[in-house]
């Protein structure tokens, strides 16, 4: 039988790369898609890419009509907390793909995230979702703090050296669809075509959960450029690594959805994949190391990861629905 | 009377935005537009964006024929410098595009471009074109280097705080006019398209200028994103500079070409224009200062500012034919 | 002395636009950039690119405190009108890019805009200001209805053989600006990105003006694509014009912003240009004729046209400031 | 056991599709990939997103070596024919997805593809594979002729209403993939961004297949947009079909890749699927039917409908591989 589960805030760009990883998903059915806009509405009239593949409408997310096993959590940073609480209460996976649950101080989150923490006494039971680290820790977990796009391009970069790693500057070009379908006037097609620029500097939000993972202070710059989906980050380290590709690959050697390449990585090559490219050079002349990763925002980067961590907890083979 | 320039491979980008920018500058009358790809063609078969505005047609490249006083090379780097010797004989002042007579060493040269330099003779006679840091010595030459893209966007950002800088970092974008008017694999529109990638590291060709011109080693990774026309440079020194805009305003207060901005520079704000916008913010948690440059590259970083250096060295307001 | 001139809502995409032409016209300076929502914020801080270029605050768009002896109406159909009435009665000639004086029959208007016209005496009084068309009224008027930017891709498409034209079926394909400003979320880049899609048939609004223009009823189609500046129109008549090209060619021999090419039309050749291209080819199998055009529908489309008119109207070069 | 296949020519676009679909399919493993361009080099060097999921060499095509059920011919159109001929004698069920076998007639095909046919007796072998025209001699064929991508979303938008169809005019729009992997300097990025044009007409060599499959002369429009996958074509035809939606939905009612939507299809609805969007709309002012249909050129363009005349073929689900 397949597991039920529930999208909580499915009309989102995460909400509907969780639709289309789920759909070819042999072990699990989508049980209820929610959506406080759009409920009574077809999902198909909100993605009408998925004509002839979904025939259900939008529900108002009410936790008490939620029979699922897992709940994936696309919502905002604040909100996601509200609704983990009760279905964790209702025995209730929770997959969360909002900021809510990534930190371990609620203090740390207040100076990020510029509220207090809603539910703090969950910050301890929650696993950092990010398999290449935690991979043990999530199998047994109930709530799960899907990683952000930007920390997940950049963790897996740094985590092969991370001993060794010192003054970590990072550069990171983020497709548009990793605002969300956030209608402003900065996101319009003409604005952000033909149009490259770094933003949120000196300090982004996803820098907390970055140093908390990398136990380090490090700089790091978010670029927006118009590509629908991909990010790169160009990382660089002190760290004496001369040959850091034999070193990389055997650290990844049994990661399924880590690639270490010669060739520099492209976010064409990961694009609708679960796949985070790798591949490094040594500068000798500085005796830096420049890592650089590309992963897809929407998939490793968010709804991928997330049905990656579903996978571990229950049991299904870590690809099922990814490959 | 007009001032008769000749463009010496007038059949590529830059060649083209010198045609664009020369066309409304009210001194200069192009006398010859040379490419050896195209000689016998209309210049607006090639370009039929100009259709209307010229009635001229691509010639040889044969200094002989070449009647003027100042002439624009558009050539690949090595070629260059074969045009600029006699030209230079003739009396012509040269305006050279490529990187051959950037540096003052033949020894980096060859380091950098893989043979040797072509004209050592030359290198002393040179004048690297970077108005904002050679503007007296650009007024006096007959022989221009104009600065490469990715340098012009690298300098500018580092100038005003280069005695105190140290482990500078780069990392830039490119829009993909920047590769030239190269027909290769690489560039046709699906492989640009949705696609955001590092290239060239460790040790891209353009390092060498600007560390000749910085004095000190640096870390660089270009990147190719799927715009037109742009460069935007992040770049990280390790300066405490706590308050970098008033300073970096106070620097550039009198230059026409630069514009230093609270907000964050965006390429479409400089595109077809010769300006380099700047801003800067300084990372207490690091003390690290991170600066932000935007140029278009055809123009700040190419044709326009070679048209700047002309305006200089034949005594013309510096903005002329350039706002 | 320069002629005056306002631009009664400056900060759409038209306004831009004018702002652009305008700064570089010898014979006007802006006297007064209004903007409702804007009101009170420097020009530049919504318009960064022209920063250094422009030094003003957008003021609210008060007819009484408007001194100038031409204003710009950039405003949504219906409440251009408005503005129109007073300003006409101060004295200054109004260029209105609205949709708002372009026909002469109210009941059209109201048929296709769904309001009633709010000031339909004036509609007599209005001259549609496509210069190929209309010039000598133009030069005596003192209201101008500026085209539309499909209608003008598309009358001037026809008006060579407008005489044998039967048929006329019409494929048009705009970029985003052509939406304007609009922040809606079928505009953001996501949504527009790698997508191409017709909309707003069988009847769009601009079919109005272009039946009225041509004294027939057509088939037209707008298409949505992803680029920021352009329309390329693909016009199908039934007429037996075997050998359109001379034909064209010389009923637009002394039009300075029309040019009739060999090659077909690209958006790229008149982007940022007031040129409006155009090529034409007979298909004996089908005895039809297949025009294309192609226009920048901001600048031929909209500002370019306005500027071209106001040159008409004020007797100067009716190129200054457009090429 | 799995049906063995052959991908002859997978170095291009249509090749890396079938890779794509063919990857996924439960009953076909890829027994070989052939590219005399890229012999002895690992698939996923030329094709770096494949990486982890293809582990085998780019070999020669010959024929001889070949050892497979099936083969896809991914060729140049004179080149495929050449393959399809010693395969089929081999007993390898065939489908090509080029141009050679798409027409009965050998002397159309030289009128339009300007060679003499190399392999007329086959002519009348070869079906033409459009599924929902021709399934039933689909499944009993050994040469299956795949469609063009124009002629695909044209075909299918006229089909329901071919009886009465009269004067059909077409214009359509295409990603540039549909060029393949072509290095031409009309390709490259800087030439296609903010770039729209029509071009090859007025007789587009995909008119032949498209006025063979209709039974009539039409007016076709191909035009090149920047998006990497997708066409649009909006087809109008003299046709009194006042209530059009229905009766496509009753004719496509058992398709499984036709969707007909009252909303105007988009290609992005349709990126990277097998599924055939179509919308209308009846023009009572004009007594014309407006059809717009959208597909994506590589894949229900070319290898997704291969796929689909493969599943065909072999006896599979016709969606096997395709959702």
């Amino acid at each position: 039988m397949k597991t039920k589960v529930a999208i909580v805030g499915a009309s989102g760009y995460s909400g509907q790369e969780l639709v289309r990883l789920l759909l070819r998903h042999p072990h699990v059915a989508i049980s209820c898609f929610t959506s406080r806009q759009y409920a009574g509405k077809p999902v198909t009239d909100i993605f009408p890419k998925f004509r002839g593949l979904v025939d259900a409408t939008f529900v108002e997310p009410n936790v008490a009509d939620i029979s699922a096993q897992a709940a994936f959590l696309a919502l905002p940073h604040g909100v996601a907390a509200e609704y983990a609480v009760p279905l964790l209460e209702k025995g209730i996976k929770v997959f969360d793909l909002s900021a809510d649950f990534r930190l371990k101080s609620a203090a740390v989150y207040k100076d990020y995230y510029e509220h207090e923490h809603p539910a703090p006494a969950l910050l301890a039971r929650a696993v950092y979702g990010l398999p290449e680290r935690h991979r043990d820790a999530i199998k047994k977990a109930d709530l799960i703090a899907c990683p952000g796009c930007y920390p997940t391009s950049i963790i897996l970069g740094v985590l092969p050296v991370l001993k060794q790693a010192k003054n970590i500057i990072v550069s990171s070009m983020s497709g548009v669809s990793g605002a969300g379908r956030k209608v402003s006037d900065e996101y319009i097609f003409p604005e952000c075509n033909e149009s490259a620029r770094a933003y949120g500097i000196p300090k982004h939000r996803h820098l907390s959960e970055i140093e908390e993972q990398l136990g380090q202070t490090i700089s790091f710059t978010p670029h927006l450029i118009p590509i629908n989906r991909g990010i790169v980050s160009t990382i660089y380290i002190d760290a004496a690594v001369p040959d850091p590709l034999p070193l990389y690959r055997d650290f990844y050697r049994n990661e399924p959805f880590v690639r270490v390449t010669d060739a520099l990585p492209d976010t064409k090559n990961v694009a609708m994949t679960n796949f985070c490219d790798i591949s490094a050079r040594f500068d000798k002349r500085t005796n830096r190391l420049v890592v650089v990763t590309a992963i897809d925002n929407l998939t490793k980067g968010a709804a991928g990861q997330a049905v990656q961590c579903l996978n571990l907890v229950f049991g299904y083979d870590e690809t099922e629905g990814l490959v």
